[in-house]
């Protein structure tokens, strides 16, 4: 078990209340955490959505998530056997619990207790080589004996590998769709295995959520997440294990790589990694020993934003069209915008929250933030 | 050109000195430099070696190699084209000038402005895949397109690949044996080939050595010696390109090593040397960019040992066997001998050249030494 204490169980009427505000419009992971901020509650966030969003300039269109859509999700989920579970309660993996952008819901499926043993990731090119898929299952095996939960992506090549070979020891496939749209398609077998082992699924999309090209890198991150690092197994340049790669390095996860001669294209991004300072791979020892030390230190949850600030800062057109004039498409640190707004932090964050609720501002990780 | 000033010339019978002096029994580059600062010519050394090694313990029958010999040996030589060089002298690789074993002369042949440009070893298996061969010729290539001359062993495998490929820019060829005894005999052809392209060969064996295995790596130390840096192509564990990388290291030099899958046992070396530090090779300018620094540097010749000291010092009994109870088969430092001997120094290194020129001594790198 990880080092985490996830105890907490939320009541009924906090899940719906926090479901149907991550499936409202313009809603992720970030403004979630935001609004919880602000408004303290899912609740009083809920009832603060429609004026923020329209004071941002959404619009009409903006669309709340409505209770009895909450109340069915959760009953079809639990028919498939799915739970959605906040951050805080147990089941949820630990250390994705402290990741900045965690999904305030996660739809899981299976071993509970799999989902919060350590785990490391496996991935890489869904064309791999047969060396690659070969070395794939060894490693899976070696750490999987060593005691690690194997996580991935459920694809083709390098992940069904993995997966297939820690099918005993507990694997953990993250999903890009709803758990009842499993990509590919010819996998649903490989998953329900993993689940009749104890293994386990994990989501943030909703059942029936076609996955698209877009969910895969959004995906990626609950996998390094999760993780306590990732191992890229093969992977060509701009492909994306190396996004997965990227996003473990926002996250502190550790990097690894498995080289390749350098006339393999499929080896040119697990090389460059190694380049850029990832730890080379060739025997599962290489990462347990990286791993040791990290495994050591407690976990902890991040910081949330100040707290105790009144949302009801009241911002007025001319704050909004100063803090509008100082965004752009490129990213732009809060705190330089409060700098530079010359008013009040509440006004600025408050402004933000309207922006992002009427979907022209994006969230970046480490407090950025750019107009859409 | 290479930043040293090699500008001396020998006179003939310094040249004939210093030959008779490093061919006599027991007398490597390591002694030779201690005779010559002890005894300041080598002229004076060859009076005083007999005496010096029956005093070590060396019996009867201490050979010192005869003037007609090493007049014989230097007329040889020029038949074929070749020139005993010392470090000072123009046409002996700088870089190999500074280490601290540089043979005191190098037999060469061909071009001698070739030995004095700055060069890249590229190194590897003798039975290496296709794969290692074709990568071992693209970076020679463009290597050598970018100015360097490639220097390699001439064996079969990955150096004849990186010989072949930079011909037309010139590249030096180290022999583990003399002159005429070239091996593998079947790259006499290639090696032909290489002095009429204005490359060079060097030796610092005399002609008609049939080179032995424990003289490979001892050549090698040649071969990252008057590089920059080494490439290491394809290697297993415990190969003999591994040894020129730890030589490498021990001389200053930057190891590269082309990285491979962890299934091919032919990549099991070069991985493990990026594992320990050296720098992934996968296109030419990760070496041109790691070397940039690096020739920006000034040359500077290694420090003699302390001059002006008395060899005069005259060892009794009782030192001889106080000095040598403190010596063993591990390597110690002079430095400590010499604290621990309760003598003078110039009485501890008397001893230890006498030693030495009995057979009995060994000098490692670093002011090593231990018992054979």
């Amino acid at each position: 078990m990880d080092a985490i204490n996830n105890t907490t169980e939320l009541t009924e009427t906090e899940r719906i209340d926090r479901l149907r505000l991550i499936r409202s419009d313009n809603v992720g992971p970030r403004t979630f955490r935001s609004l919880i901020a602000h408004c303290s509650t899912a609740r009083a966030a809920l009832e603060r959505l429609p004026e923020l969003a329209r004071r941002g300039g959404g619009g009409g269109r903006f669309r709340i998530f409505g209770e009895q859509e909450a109340r069915a999700e959760l009953e079809a989920s639990a028919k498939l056997g799915i739970s959605l579970l906040a951050p805080e309660e147990s089941g949820y993996p630990p250390r994705l619990a402290t990741t900045e952008d965690a999904p305030p819901l996660l739809a899981l499926r299976g071993g509970r207790e799999t989902l919060m043993r350590p785990m490391i990731a496996i991935v890489g090119s869904r064309n791999a080589s047969a060396a690659g898929l070969k070395f794939a299952a060894q490693l899976a095996r070696e750490l999987s004996d060593a005691g690690f939960v194997i996580i991935s992506g459920l694809a083709r090549g390098v992940d069904q590998s993995a997966h297939r070979a820690s099918l005993s020891g507990g694997t953990v496939a993250v999903l890009a769709g709803g758990h009842d749209r499993i990509y590919p398609p010819e996998h649903e077998h490989l998953l329900a295995t993993i689940i009749e082992e104890n293994g386990a699924a994990i989501s943030e999309m909703p059942l029936g959520h076609e996955p698209r090209a877009r969910d895969f890198p959004r995906r990626n991150r609950l996998i390094s997440g999760a993780a306590l690092g990732v191992v890229i197994v093969e992977a060509a340049l701009r492909s994306g294990s190396l996004i997965t790669a990227r996003m473990a390095v926002e996250q502190g996860r550790e990097v690894f790589a498995v080289p390749g001669s350098p006339l393999d294209p499929r080896a040119a991004g697990t090389n460059d990694l190694i380049k850029q300072g990832a730890t080379l791979v060739t025997v599962a020892s290489d990462v347990i020993h990286a791993l040791e030390p990290i495994m050591a230190r407690p976990l902890s949850l991040p910081l949330d934003e100040p707290e105790g600030e009144p949302l009801q800062a009241d911002p007025d057109a001319s704050d909004r069209s100063r803090i509008i004039a100082l965004l752009g498409p490129s990213p732009v640190s809060i705190d330089d915008l409060i700098r530079l707004a010359d008013t009040s932090p509440a006004v600025v964050r408050t402004v933000l929250l309207e922006l992002e609720l009427a979907g022209k501002l994006e969230r970046h990780g480490g407090g950025l933030v750019s107009l859409v």
